[in-house]
């Protein structure tokens, strides 16, 4: 194979790859309204750390871990993003109404 | 779905990422392979912009290309690397058998 026949199959590679990095943002997406729902953190750092323990575990090289965990990291902070304007847009829109009396119940406490 | 749902879900999306992440980088080495036999450099900015430019073309959402393209900037870091590393022993090797007596061509001086 050529350098051309090598690019045809990264092509084809990465057109896979955004599909599934798009159902991942979808699949984060729903679970920022669930979590909104249930006013639970966006940042959940043992979820994040199981995420980054099975990409170790089922790395089949050629790549070393360190390096495969540094596009996990980028991943992670787009999807962490994603779950933060799920929420946050109701949060925002409760700080708008700053007298509010009855308690800004959705203004969770979101770190990322 | 619950939240265990969605993330049994994105689990599996994972593990089938982490396989193309590894298929990309495998193709990257062959072609870092040819670059040397054929003197290439290794950063040719107008594949990376095609690169690029078909993640933009075929990203179906829901996220925004810039995201997208900030996760594929660090995939192109990565594999621009292990390019690097294709190349780099060789051309240092070569660099440091004439002069020197006691030799560290291991003592690879790279940059990314």
């Amino acid at each position: 194979m050529d350098i051309a026949d090598w690019r045809k199959k990264i092509d084809e590679i990465d057109r896979k790859l955004v599909h599934l990095i798009s159902d991942r943002a979808r699949a984060a997406h729903e679970i920022g309204k669930l979590k909104r729902g249930l006013a639970m953190p966006i940042y959940e750092p043992d979820r994040e750390q199981t995420v980054f323990d099975q990409v170790r575990k089922v790395n089949p090289g050629p790549l070393p871990d360190r390096d495969l965990l540094r596009i996990y990291e980028r991943i992670m902070d787009i999807m962490r993003q994603i779950q933060q304007e799920e929420i946050a847009p109701e949060s925002l829109a409760a700080e708008a109404t700053p007298p509010d009396p009855g308690g800004t119940e959705l203004d969770s406490d979101v770190n990322d």
